[in-house]
C-alpha cells in the first residue's frame, strides 16, 4: 500500500466489524508484512505445520464486550467459549487455553471475581485447561473496565481435512440453531430495554465432533461478528461458487425479529456465539441434520441453503414472500463491541 | 477466598506490576478457580503435556506500554520479543506468534502502520511467524491508542528438563548483561527527559539456544516487570534456598545509575527485555559466560552471585561498600505501562 493512502486515515469502529473494512485493514496493514502461507489463509485457527505434531491448530481472539455482563453471559464466559469455538469449527478438539487480563485501575475485585468464576466454569464445560495468563492494569481511563485475551490450542481431528476447495455446487448449507440472539441480548443490557432474549454463547466441540463423525463436512465457520451474513459472503467468495439461501428455513425468534426491527438491524448481521455454519456433502447432509437434532445446541438446526453455479461469489435470498435479493458484505459497524 | 474480603477492593495498578500485589491478585481470584497442574507450575510458558506432541510449550502476554514508540523499539517489537523470550526462557525454540490488536477509534493509521512494521521485522529477526491474529476497535477514550496480545508456541529443546527441583546451593547465578535500560527508556520518553537509554529489547532464542548446548543450565527466567530483583527473589522461592549476589559483578551503565537515581528508582527493580537470568550448574558457569560473551547479547554476561543454603527464601546483595542488604519483592508498583 502506498504511503499516501495510509496518511490521515484514521482507524474507525467499523475496523473491529468483522465487514469490509475489517478485511481491508488486515489487507493494507498486515498480510503483506507478517506474510506467510500459513497466515495468509485467513481461517480461524492456525494449522501449524512444523512443531512435530502435524494436526495441531492455534488461534486467538481479544474480547471487548460491552457491557461485561449481559443476559445468557458475560465477557469470561464468551473469551472461553470463542475461541473454544474457532478451533472447533476447524474440526480441532479444543485442549488448552491461555488468558491474559488487561484491567482498568479501579476495577472492583468483586467483578474480576464474577469473570474468572465464570471463565473457570466455561472452560470445565468446554473441557479445555486455561494453562496460562498474563495481568496488566493501565490508569483509570486508559482502558474500559476488563478486556481479556484468550489464545487456545487445539488438536486437529486424524484425517479430517476441511477446505474451502472442497466446496462444490449442490453442497448444502446448514446452522445448528436460532441466529442473532448473542449481539441482541448485548445491545438489550448495554441500552437498557426489557427483552427476553438471551445470548447464545457455548461452546460448540461435543456438537461438532457428533457431526464430524458422519463425515461429508467440508466447511465450516462460526457467525460471529458480522453474523451469517458475513460468514456467507466469505463462503461465496473463497469459493468462488454462488450461495442460495432461503429465507423461511433461517431459524429467527420472534423476539429476535421483533427487537431487531425496533433497533433496525438485520438478524443476518448480528453477532452469534454459540453459532456455525457447516457447507456440507449433498448426500450426507440430512444424516448430519438428524445428529445435530440429538445434541442440545442442535435442536433448531436448519439446512437454509446451497452452494450454486450461478451468482458467483454472491450470497443470494430468496425471500419468504418469493422475492429475491442480493446479501451483501456488511458495509460499517452494526453493532461495537459485541464480542 | 471469602468473599468478605473481595467486597471493596479494588485493581490498583500495582496488581499489574510483577510484584507482590501481582503474585496475590492471580492466587486468590485466578489459580484456585482455574486448577491445573500446568497452570499451578506458574512458569513463563506451560507446558503441554496431551498434544500428541510431549515437547510443546504455549504462552501469552499482552503488551500496554505507554508511550507505543520509545529509545530502542516500540510496543511492536517488545509484542514480538516479550513472547518469544517467554518461550526462550522455557528452553523452546520459539515457532508461532498469534497478534490480536485492540484499538482506540481514532487512532492513525499511520502508527498501526509502523507498528506492524516492526512487529514483522522483529519476527523475521526472531525466526517466528506470526500465523493467526485479531483486531477490536473500541470507542474513543475506551482504551489508550494501541494494545497488544501476542501468544506463543514453541517446542521444547529435545532432553531438556528445566526445573527449580534442580536448583542447589553452589549453583551460580548468570545474567547476559546491562540491566535496568527497557524501563528506563521508555520513562525518559514518557516524561520527556533528555537520555542516551535505549532499551534492549531483543529476541533471546539464538542466545539461550548457545548456551543449552553446554549443559549445566538448571532454570531460566527474564527480568522483565519487577526487574532483577523480582526474579532473584522468585528464584530463591520456589527453590527454598537463599540467593548472594554481588553487587560490584551486577552489570549497570553509568548513565542507568544517574537517570535511576534522579528518577528515585532502584535499577534492580526496573525491566528488562532483552535478558535472561540462568542459574547453572557451579562447574559449567565458567564456559556457559564463555559461549554467552561471544553472541551480540552477551558481551557484558556476568556471574551475579550464587545460591547459598543461608538465608533460605532470601536474597543478599553485597554492596560495593562491603556491607549487606536484604533484597525484597517488590511493593507496589515502580513504572507502571512499562511493557
Amino acid at each position: 500500500m502506498k504511503k499516501t493512502e495510509i496518511k490521515n486515515r484514521k482507524i474507525l469502529l467499523s475496523h473491529g466489524s468483522g465487514g469490509i473494512a475489517m478485511s481491508s485493514l488486515i489487507k493494507e496493514l498486515m498480510l503483506d508484512k507478517f506474510d506467510n502461507p500459513i497466515l495468509r489463509l485467513l481461517t480461524d485457527s492456525a494449522v501449524l505445520k512444523s512443531t512435530g505434531e502435524k494436526n495441531l491448530c492455534f488461534t486467538t481472539d481479544s474480547y471487548v464486550v460491552n457491557p461485561l455482563f449481559f443476559p445468557g453471559g458475560d465477557i469470561g464466559t464468551l473469551a472461553v467459549n470463542g475461541t473454544v469455538n474457532d478451533l472447533s469449527v476447524m474440526g480441532a478438539k479444543p485442549l488448552y487455553i491461555s488468558c491474559s487480563f488487561i484491567l482498568e485501575e479501579g476495577l472492583d475485585w468483586e467483578i474480576l471475581d464474577k469473570i474468572t468464576t465464570s471463565m473457570a466454569k466455561a472452560a470445565r464445560s468446554a473441557r479445555v485447561q486455561i494453562v496460562t495468563g498474563d495481568t496488566k492494569v493501565v490508569e483509570k481511563g486508559s482502558a474500559d473496565k476488563a478486556f481479556i485475551n484468550t489464545s487456545g490450542v487445539g488438536i486437529l481431528q486424524k484425517g479430517l481435512t476441511l477446505s474451502k476447495k472442497k466446496i462444490k455446487p449442490g453442497d448444502k448449507i446448514i446452522i445448528n440453531g436460532e441466529i442473532g440472539s448473542h449481539g441482541l441480548a448485548v445491545m438489550s443490557k448495554r441500552e437498557n430495554f426489557k427483552t427476553n432474549i438471551k445470548s447464545d454463547c457455548a461452546p460448540l466441540w461435543e456438537l461438532i465432533e457428533s457431526m464430524l463423525i458422519v463425515g461429508g463436512i467440508k466447511f465450516m465457520r462460526d457467525p460471529t461478528r458480522g453474523g451469517v451474513a458475513t460468514v456467507l459472503c466469505e463462503i461465496a467468495e473463497i469459493s468462488g461458487f454462488g450461495i442460495k439461501i432461503d429465507e423461511r428455513k433461517l431459524p429467527i425468534h420472534e423476539n429476535v425479529y421483533s427487537f431487531s426491527e425496533i433497533l433496525g438491524l438485520d438478524p443476518l448481521y448480528v453477532a452469534n456465539e454459540g453459532k456455525v455454519i457447516a457447507v456440507t456433502n449433498k448426500d450426507k447432509a440430512a444424516f448430519i441434520l438428524s445428529k445435530m437434532k440429538k445434541h442440545a445446541l442442535g435442536k433448531e438446526a436448519s439446512i437454509i441453503g446451497e452452494i450454486t453455479k450461478e451468482n458467483k461469489g454472491k450470497v443470494v435470498l430468496e425471500t419468504i414472500v418469493g422475492g429475491e435479493r442480493i446479501v451483501d458484505r456488511l458495509v460499517g459497524d452494526q453493532l461495537p463491541r459485541i464480542c
